[in-house]
Order: C-alpha cells, then structure tokens, then sequence
C-alpha cells in the first residue's frame, strides 16, 4: 500500500517520498517497508536510528531524511493505519457440521459456527457471528451482529449480546452469583435466575467471570471495554464506555457509571455506586460511594493527591516511631523541669 | 401457584387475598403477578410503590393494600419461595454419541452427559450427575450423586467428588500444584502425584483452580461454597461451610477450620492455620496463624477493629509529618530557653 | 523398587535394611512400603512416630530404627525420588480422529491428539507433543519437542511455544492486549497484531492469560515457571528461571530480568522494569523499576525490610494519634509557661 494511500485514508498531509508500505512495527523493530510511529517524545530519538520507510509524527517531530504522516494525534492515527494490516483471527466460514446446534435455535446463514460449538434451545445467533471452537451458548441467548466470540466462551442460559461485542478465549458470562446467606441448618443458596445483558461494542477479556444476577440482569453498557481475569458480581451494572483492567473484581449490586476507569486488581465493595468518570488506581480497594469526577486511591481509597502523599510517609514511620518517643521523653523533661503538675493537664 | 400454597410450603401465614403468583422479582421491578420480598429495611418505602402482587415480609412491615406471606426471615424464606420458579439449565438427559467415555469409566444410566464430554480410564459418574459440554473428567476420578459439571469444568486425574457438588464453567480442579524449587541446576519440580477430595454438597465458582496436592490430598470440606477465580493451592485444607468470595487465594499447606468467611480478593500465605469461624476482611493479606472467631483485615491482618481505626489514620499521615515537625521545633526552642543539655537526655 | 536402587540413583548413601518401595509420601501419612522426608526441621518429631519404610533425611537427623538415604539437599533429592513413582496423566496416544487439523497443518506423527482438538492452518505441532480434550491452536502456531498441553488450553494465531513447555488447563495464551485509548469519539482499539513467543522449559498455570504483543512479541523466558490465574499484558518480556505466583498480574511492556521472584497476588505496573533476582513480597504494588536483587513489599513497594517494620507501627497508628495530640497540648502549656510568643517561630 502506498503511503500516500495511507495518509488519505486518515485525512492527514504527508511529506518526502510515496514509499510503499507493507507492514507496522514500533521504532525499534521496523523493517524499511513498514510505517511506524512516536506517539511519547521519550523515544523521539529513535527517529533518527529506526529503519522504517515511513512514520506518523506530530509535525515538529518530523523527520528530515524519512516520509512521514503528519498528525496532531499519532497513537490514534497510527492505530488507525494499524487497521489495514491486520487481518481478523479465524480461517472457515458457515456452519461446521461438527457444531451441535439445537433445533430450535436461530443461526444466521452468514454466521460461523466451528467445530465443537453447542447452541442451545430457543438462541438466536445475529448475521456475521464467528463462534470459535468450543463455544457454549445455553438456552434462550441473543447475540445481536457481528459478535466474535473465541474459543471455550461460555454463555449461560439467557445472556443477551448486542451488536459487534467480541469476547476472549475462556470467559464465562451468567454463571450464578454468589447468592449464598448463612442460616440455623447451613448455608442456604438463593437460586440465580436473572440474566447477563451485554450492549453493544463492549469488549470483554480472557478468562473473565460475569454473573447472572439474582432476580434481574447484570449488565454492561455500551463501549465498555473489560480486561482479563476481572470478576462481576451480580447484578452489577456498569455504565458506557468503561475500562476495567485486569483482575479487577466488583462486588454484587454495585453500579459504575459512564466513563469509569478501574486499575488493575482493583476490587469494589457491594451495594455502592461509582459516579460518572471517575477513576480508581491500581490494587486500591473501594468501600463506599465514589462521586463523578474523582480519582481515588488506597485500600481503602482516598483522593488519589492524598494518596501519593501518603504514601511518601509510610516508609518512614519506623523513623518516626522513634521521633515520637523522643519528644515524649523530650517534653517529659521539659514538664519536669517546670515542674507542672502532671496529672491536671493529662485528661486529654 | 396460589400465594396460599406458597405460605404452607414455607410454614409462615399469610394475610390478605389468595392471588395467582407466576414470577417472583424485586420490588422495583416486580409486576402484579410476581411475589417479592423485603428484608432490609431500608428499601421498606418501595413496599408503598411497588406493583408486586404479593410480598414477603416481617410483620410490622406488613402492608394494608396488598397480600403478603408473613415470616420472621424474609430473605431466606424468599429465597425458598425462588426455587419454585426456577428451573435447573440444561436441555439435555442421557449420554450424547458425541461424548467420549472410556470403555473402563462407569458412568450411571440416570447421568447427563453432552456432546464433546471426555470420561476418563476407570473414573465413575454417579447417578443423576449432569456434565454440561466440554467438561473433561481425567482417569481414576469419582463423582457422587447428583453432581453437576457446567460446560468446560476440567477434573484432572483421580479427582473425587462427593455428593450434589456444582462446579461452575471453567474451573480446573486437579491441576499440578506450584511445587518448583530453585537448586545450582536451575529450577526443580516436585512432581504433583496428589489428588483432591470435594466433600458434599461444596460449590465451586467459574474459572477457579484448585491444585492437587504433592503428594496427599488437597480437600474442600462439606458445605463449603466458593466464588468464581479463586485459587486453591496445594495441601490446602479447607473446613465445612466456609465461605470463599471471589479472587481469594490460598497458599499451599495451609489450612481452614470450618465456617471460615474470606471476603473478595484476600490472600493467605502458605503453612498456616485459620481457626473456626474467623472472618478476613476484603483484600487482606494473612501472613500468620489466625485463632478461631477472629475479625482479621489489613495488609498484614490486624484485628478488625483496628484495621477500621487505622484507616482513619492513614489519609492524615501527611498532615502528621507537619505536626511532628513543628512539635521538634518547639520542643527544641523549649529546650534552649531552659538552657536543658541536649547531650545527656538524648540517648533514647 | 529397592531402597538400594533408589539410593544409587540418587547418588547417595543409604542406611539400615534394603527395604522394598512402592510409593512416597509425607511422614504423617507414609504407610510402611512408602519412601518419605524430612527438609524442615520442624517435623522432625514426626521421624520416631512416622510409620514411613525408610526415608530422605541430613545425616544429622538419621533414625536409629529406619533405614534412611542420607542427603544434604533432603527436600531436592525426595523431589527426584517421586519421579520413579509419578505417571504422567493422558490414556491415548496418535491423533484422534475426532481432532480437527487444517489440512495445511503439521502434525508430527509421535504426537497425541485427544478428540475435539482443533488445529489450525499452518501450525506445526512438534514431536511428542500431546493436545488434550479441547485445546485449541490457532493459525501459524508452532510448537516444538515435548509440549503438554492440557484440557481447553487455547493459543490464538501465532503463537510460538519452544521446547518441553506445559502449560496447564484453560491458559489462554495470544488473546487481544488491553490496547485502548479514549478519543473525542469514544473508545478506539489498537489492532493487536503481534504475538506470543514462550521458550523452552516453561510451565505455565491454569487458567492463566498471556496477550499478545501489540506489533511485536510477549515473551516468556526459558525456564520460568508461572501458577495459575497470572495475567501478563501486551508486550511483557519475561526473563529465564523466573518464579510467578498465581493471580499475579503484570501490565503492559514491562520487562522482568532472570530469575525474578514474584509472590502471589503482586501487581506490576506497565513500561517498568524489573532487574535480575530481585524478589517482590505477596500482594504487592510495584509502580516504578527495581534494581537487579532488591528485595520488595507493600503498596507501593519499598525495601522488605522496611515493610517489615512499617507493618509494626500501623497497628499503632490510632495510638500515636492520641500520643500526637497530647504532646500538641503539652508542648503548647510549656510555651505559655515559658510565655513564648507563638508566632514568630511557628513559621515552619
């Protein structure tokens, strides 16, 4: 592809030689055919040792001696030229003979089904679904347009999709919450008959864990994008486009709203609501309501400011541990020598 | 079902007309043919709006304008009235052709077995035990009565279950223990020859891993429930009708006496002992021994109430440096207008 | 087996009688056909009740009444002594003609194929390799000598695995990084295109996610072994010999040198690294690199010995709040005892 091609294709001016571009790679790593890019100025000066034929630049980083594209957004632009390089993973199409499909089920003729899938009862599969190897998709299941869903994904019973919604290898969405109280004779369970819904565009990773909620559904809303091994209690609800990172776990009945970000192992109490945008840092543990807008930290959180600040401190308590019983034996002694009396002023 | 016959089945009496109950929900979502219920008091103003045609609820909260069955325990006796609505998933009896059992496995007549199952060598699959799609049951493995597998569940080999235990999709119970030690020829494995027991009536969450032991058995007690990708390592010992939420791990060795709660996201170091009934708050970490009946959080635990007290403390850390230093400056000035030697005193 | 033959394969001498060996297992639970140890002194009261045939011990801890192996490196040498008792787990061997394998797919013929394996086009599965129940492997995956792949492992298109690696049931290995960034226009996904490489000699745990690199390669160093429900991001470069506890999770681009020791649930921030040997302490948060055999802990890390003693005082916080305020009044008697004029100086 050329790269005047390219640069069309993003809306954005080019400058040196129309090379041709056969492939993408970082700084360090390109080939003299493949375009790259400097999204952080740290590594602007690998602009002048990388091989690439080409790359997208912020226009004073442009470079003299290479074409370039020329952006005020290059991370996103060169994301966006990645687009043309990449193929989608999976190699049939139709239906395998070895899916096992329920004869009540819908499966859109443009859909593909590979061997080892299982469709149950009353499903519906949407036009240009790609169900890999070993998916499951219990009874009574809707999966809107273009749902990728990669090997071993589980759907229990009931879970709805909406359109474009991709989930990772090994994720198993409405399996039961953990509905259990303690009682006279034992633990009893309270039986988990809601559902999972998915909007539309949401992204979900490897190996994660969504619960079926109690009574209701336990949903995820649109453009919402979810890493690996993150665990969702039920009937959760979170809002629009949100980024959970890995290994994040929330608690049954929670609700996020839009624009939230969770760090990595970040883990949020039940029963609380999380406002618009706000953002929570990495392994910080979420025991009440969060306001819109803030950025917290801490097990349990705090404002993140706070936060960085303390955690300045904390290595230095031994030292102060020391300091106190310094000025106590300090101050004793200056009482001593004023000799005020001890017990009137000590009922603090 | 007539409300009537849901308050005899649960023993409580009831008050008001004997509707037709189809559904059950929560107050806010409830219509007027489904039984809800109300067992925090918080939500009690809903018992005004809601459309519920009947509720559960204790008796002073017993509305004038609708039928309600009385109880003493809302939640559970809800929870019981549930089980009449819900219907197991599954849509499948018998052994699929598509299932691969080994001529030497037994599996009972009355078991479920779905398409692209794998029995192992000698493993025996008791009555009425349903094992969802994909599920791999290795050699010499042994489930009881009434078990159920869902889709994926892996019990690597000679995995024993007990009676109506519910593993969720995706859990592996039986893989090789973390039994590496370093040695001047690199890293060394202990080969993992154990197995584990699951004793009755034990439910075990999507994705979570439960080692087999090096050398004995790695065993989950009766009763006991656990949350989805939870960790269980090695030897681990885990008492009856405990409660294990979400994301926990357990370190090798260790074990757990019987109705111990470990909140979301705990971890607990290897080789020690969490006496009966204790309690670890969210996101621990417990390094040591914790005696029966113990409220434990923090990172080290340290009894709850003090984790509670601590976290009070901790945002004003950086508040406290300042104090801490205006007090030496004052202590100090103090000390020069007395004139006091700083020599002698100061060997702290 | 004899004690004598085990004994030489050991190199090590024995005591006592030339018993016959049929299995091992811990002093507590040995039977008197079985080999055991004793490695930690802690058991050794268990060598005079211990009903073990003969066991592993340091010459100083030799049984009067038992024929022993007398070893300084008891817990290594019992390690190798469980291999002559340990099976590995499987019952086929060739490809099962229930394995799906692309036609354009290489599969050596001294390699085993349980059913419902699925091959991908291009894939090279190496000689004696063998694909349990379930796993899958994607287009363009090379495996080579040795692989044990067991139930539902998946490695999406292009991953690359060297020799004698095992990787445990459900890992998910090439799944998409977590590579997003928001725009004015919602979320946009960076293609990830690259892939997953992992050398020879690596284990790697159950239910574990390794993503793919962005453009270029993640990679797993030789040796390293890795638990279960590790979550490593985009573009990681593991070092060799490396030790992974389970549920730890490493973010994007971060390098780890040799022989790094990370305990379980520990978090690593992306585009960090960590130096040769160093070691990070259980449910740590490491946000900044570490210096080559540095010993971590805490959220955010410092020096383990530090945490040691940091994790002393925070129990103690509540009362040097009270020991704060008292000091705060004392010292402010003084100065009125001392008529100090309180503003000059408390310009701190």
């Amino acid at each position: 592809m050329r790269l005047s091609h390219l640069a069309q294709a993003l809306g954005r001016p080019m400058v040196g030689e129309d090379v041709e571009i056969t492939g993408v790679a970082t700084l360090a790593d390109a080939s003299p055919s493949d375009l790259s890019f400097l999204a952080n100025p740290k590594y602007a000066p690998q602009l002048a040792t990388t091989r690439a034929g080409a790359v997208v630049v912020r226009a004073e980083f442009a470079p003299h001696n290479r074409p370039a594209i020329l952006s005020p957004e290059p991370y996103l632009d060169f994301a966006q030229a990645v687009r043309f390089f990449a193929r989608p993973q999976g190699w049939l199409s139709g239906i395998s003979p070895l899916a096992q499909v329920d004869p009540s089920a819908q499966v859109d003729p443009s859909a593909t089904l590979y061997p080892f899938v299982v469709v149950g009862p009353r499903s519906i599969i949407g036009p240009q679904c790609v169900l890999f190897p070993g998916v499951y998709i219990g009874e009574d299941c809707q999966l809107g347009t273009g749902c990728c869903l990669y090997p071993h994904v589980v759907l229990m019973a009931g879970t709805v999709l909406g359109n474009r919604v991709t989930i990772h290898a090994g994720a198993v969405l409405g399996s039961d919450g953990f509905g259990f109280a303690p009682s006279a004779t034992g633990i009893v369970k309270f039986p988990q008959i809601g559902r999972v819904v998915v909007e539309d565009d949401v992204e979900i990773g490897a190996n994660c864990t969504i619960d079926r909620a109690a009574l209701e559904e336990t949903r995820i809303g649109q453009g919402t994008k979810i890493d690996n091994l993150v665990q969702i209690g039920h009937n959760v609800q979170v809002g629009r486009q949100c980024m959970i990172v890995a290994q994040v776990g929330i608690a049954g009945s929670t609700t996020l709203g839009n624009g939230v970000i969770l760090a990595g192992q970040v883990g949020v109490a039940g029963h609380i609501h999380l406002g618009d945008g706000c953002r929570i840092g990495a392994k910080s543990g979420v025991g009440q309501d969060v306001p819109p807008g803030q950025d917290m930290s801490g097990i349990p959180v705090m404002p993140h400011a706070t936060f960085l600040r303390v955690s300045q401190t904390i290595p230095k308590l031994p030292e102060w541990r020391r300091r106190l019983a310094r000025l106590e034996k300090d101050v004793a002694a200056l009482r001593q020598a004023l000799q005020l009396d001890s017990k009137e002023d000590r009922t603090t």
